[in-house]
């Protein structure tokens, strides 16, 4: 990205990055990792334009481009991006707030906080510090959820937007059960969405999400707008959260008595479709898990907010079956998450599957944190692996990042399979943010841990 | 403490350290938080000998030492040192292995890495890296297991000593379902456990537990021998694991059927009493906490052992009822446990008492891992708090570690005590070792953070 003084680049056509390059083919959960990870101990990424030209072993590589310049991450692991399928730009600075279940931590705690959004300045002030927060993090993605204030949303894909970053955001939309600074009406949130989706979405690497907060906080005439934004705009996304808490979920059906179960809720609006991600998820009935596969849904699982709020401990397993499979992504849901970290958020994705009495592999996780997100946002065409063509972000993970780390971890990249495996999964247990030594966006190095 | 080559000290008898401090005269879940803890935003705290002086407001403890050397740590909070009540030194570098429930985990992972510690050279450069993470991360006081080797207890309580370290350890026992290499005989963990107590108990800072591991991998003639020795010594602490998983529960309760309960085992060769120390509880019946409760015997409460394991979740309310209270410490558990830091431990402790349908209060945690950790070991009066004539060790928190924690917490050191409440809480939810400043032993700095 050039800024308005920079002088023009010079930067040649062609760049490579050495080092050892771990992505997915296919997802792990189904497909024996023999053939679903791809693992290159010595390899070369070929850059052109932002995008994929080329990756395998190095020697090979280096005779087909005798020229290129080359970056080389020693001792270092590159993996594809992190997707974050779940997050609050808003509660950045309410992360961690004490005591509460999910409606009153909502009252409590988040909507005095993101009254401050109508302040366009302040958004894009803690857009600009959330950004950068995910970089930091590894974190190339995210949907996103604004405020209400349809300014937020600017806020935020603008500074999305100079560090030309892929995004997916939009406007909460709430006109009831919320204090009245912080609520639209159905035709508002139509109109505000309506103009915001012509203004930003494939904007750049930019798209957005019509984003009804939940049910409890949407009119059914809002959630029947919702609805309408969606036939109009077939390749927009819908974005909201679906039964998380077991009071959220006799709160909503009492609200629809009409409604067999919450996710029907969504069914009768027309909401829930292959491009509709539904964080939680946390105590969803057997049908509701085989809707959401027969629609192509995706739940965002987000285990530290789960597990902080005292929601629940999400059926990963059932979402994961061969019968009927449901698009799963990982998520912090931060500030309802206490954690930015995509490293520590797996950490606690692992813990609720053990609480289950079920395993977690390193790369399952992994899976679900790259290709298996991109695939919850239908975007595997553009992001979540290193195949030839996708754009290029890329995360440089140090598994030695701590003393304990470097003490479990002995070999920096190991080259045998298994003991990298082995050492990934350590840093997932362990790591945070100091893991990641630089995040690549579009071939671009956009954050460099100060001592890599 | 002064090392062979050292000058002889020049330190005046008193100095003094200026600060924010807060500490805990009662424990905060039965005796109001006003009355419970003290807080002093600026106070000073006069050091003599190692121990504690004097503590007060500044200016008015200022007036009564005039002279007194002080080192002010501005924009800090200082808090007694950390009591870690349940640790393996052995499984340092083995933290975070993948994918077993404890009993196949500890043949899989643990049996083989505690073979190590045969040699006593391994032992000491482990010990060594060990209690330097234990200071980086603000624990001054751990009740550690080391392994069935008696030279790895030499090694642990030698690194101890030259730290000057109050530090309570043992000797596993282990004489049945474990390795050949890894056991040892109901005569030798006698002879064994009895030569180390002579050695090092009472020796310096310097504490003894008899230990056998569990249940399950002692002989009943083994746990004889142990009781033999808590007779023979009463004043020595009994330290061992205790209905942790419910798998591990069924095989004791096999190799044990005449005994009524898993408890009942221990009760049945003298083990219970109020210098005994049970990590886990996750399983016990009500009967059995009664018990506890009578005996005065002490909990180790592990909550990231427990969720990594994939045990269960510790019923704190019950341990903590007015009725039949029972001691409970904080501890890592490492390396079933996944952190060093007592914060992060904290911090998955609050969850599991969310996902419990209870609230944790951060004072509540950080008494348990304070005055009610030296309370569970019968230490309250040498360690736990800033009352006169204790021990001087003691940490020096930033608040405002990371830049999510600056956001966060926008005053340093809150002067009001709800704000500063509220700080505390926000780095137990989110911090790490990179909160812990500065760490102080017998009133030295021990530990320095490089960026503080």
């Amino acid at each position: 990205m050039l800024t308005a003084d920079a002088t023009p680049s010079t930067k040649p056509a062609l760049h490579a990055i050495r080092g050892a390059f771990l992505d997915f083919l296919e997802d792990p959960y189904h497909v024996p990792e023999s053939e679903s990870v791809r693992y290159i101990p010595d390899g070369l990424l070929v850059l052109e334009n932002g995008c994929i030209k080329a990756l395998g072993d190095y020697a090979a590589m280096r005779t087909e481009y005798p020229e290129v310049p080359v970056t080389h991450h020693r001792d270092r692991l590159i993996v594809p991006g992190f997707i974050d399928a779940h997050i609050h730009f808003t509660q950045t600075e309410m992360i961690g707030a004490y005591g509460e279940q999910l409606l009153e931590w909502l009252n409590k705690y988040t909507f005095p906080t993101e009254a401050k959004f109508q302040d366009k300045d302040y958004a894009r002030q803690i857009a600009a510090f959330f950004l950068d927060e995910l970089l930091k993090n590894g974190t190339t993605t995210a949907v996103v959820l604004a405020a209400v204030f349809p300014q937020s949303v600017e806020a935020f894909f603008e500074e999305a937007q100079q560090r030309n970053l892929r995004m997916v955001a939009g406007k909460v939309m709430m006109d009831r059960h919320a204090p009245d600074y912080l609520t639209d009406t159905a035709e508002t949130a139509y109109t505000d969405s309506r103009a915001l989706i012509e203004r930003w979405h494939g904007c750049d690497r930019l798209l957005y999400a019509i984003t009804p907060r939940f049910a409890i906080t949407s009119t059914p005439a809002q959630l029947r707008a919702a609805g309408k934004l969606l036939e109009e705009f077939p390749d927009v996304y819908l974005h909201t959260h679906l039964s998380e808490n077991m009071a959220e979920v006799q709160f909503t059906m009492e609200l629809f008595p009409d409604c067999t179960d919450y996710l029907n809720v969504y069914e009768s609006f027309g909401l829930v479709r292959d491009r509709s991600i539904f964080a939680h998820g946390v105590q969803l009935s057997d049908s509701e898990f085989e809707r959401l596969s027969r629609a192509g849904a995706t739940i965002a699982f987000c285990p530290t907010s789960n597990l902080f709020l005292g929601s629940g401990l999400f059926n990963l397993r059932k979402a994961k079956s061969k019968e009927a499979p449901v698009r799963v992504g990982l998520a912090t849901d931060v500030g309802g998450g206490t954690s930015f970290s995509m490293l520590r958020t797996a950490s606690e994705a692992y813990k609720v599957t053990q609480l289950r009495g079920d395993r977690l592999s390193a790369f399952q996780t992994f899976y679900m944190m790259t290709l298996g997100g991109a695939r919850s946002l239908l975007l595997d065409d553009k992001i979540g692996n290193f195949q030839v063509g996708k754009e290029a972000d890329f995360v440089v993970m140090n598994l030695q990042s701590t003393p304990v780390l470097a003490l479990r971890n002995p070999v920096a990249v190991p080259s045998d399979f298994q003991a990298m495996a082995d050492a990934v999964f350590g840093t997932m247990i362990l790591g945070d943010e100091r893991a990641i030594a630089a995040t690549y966006i579009a071939g671009q190095l956009t954050y460099k841990h100060p001592e890599a």
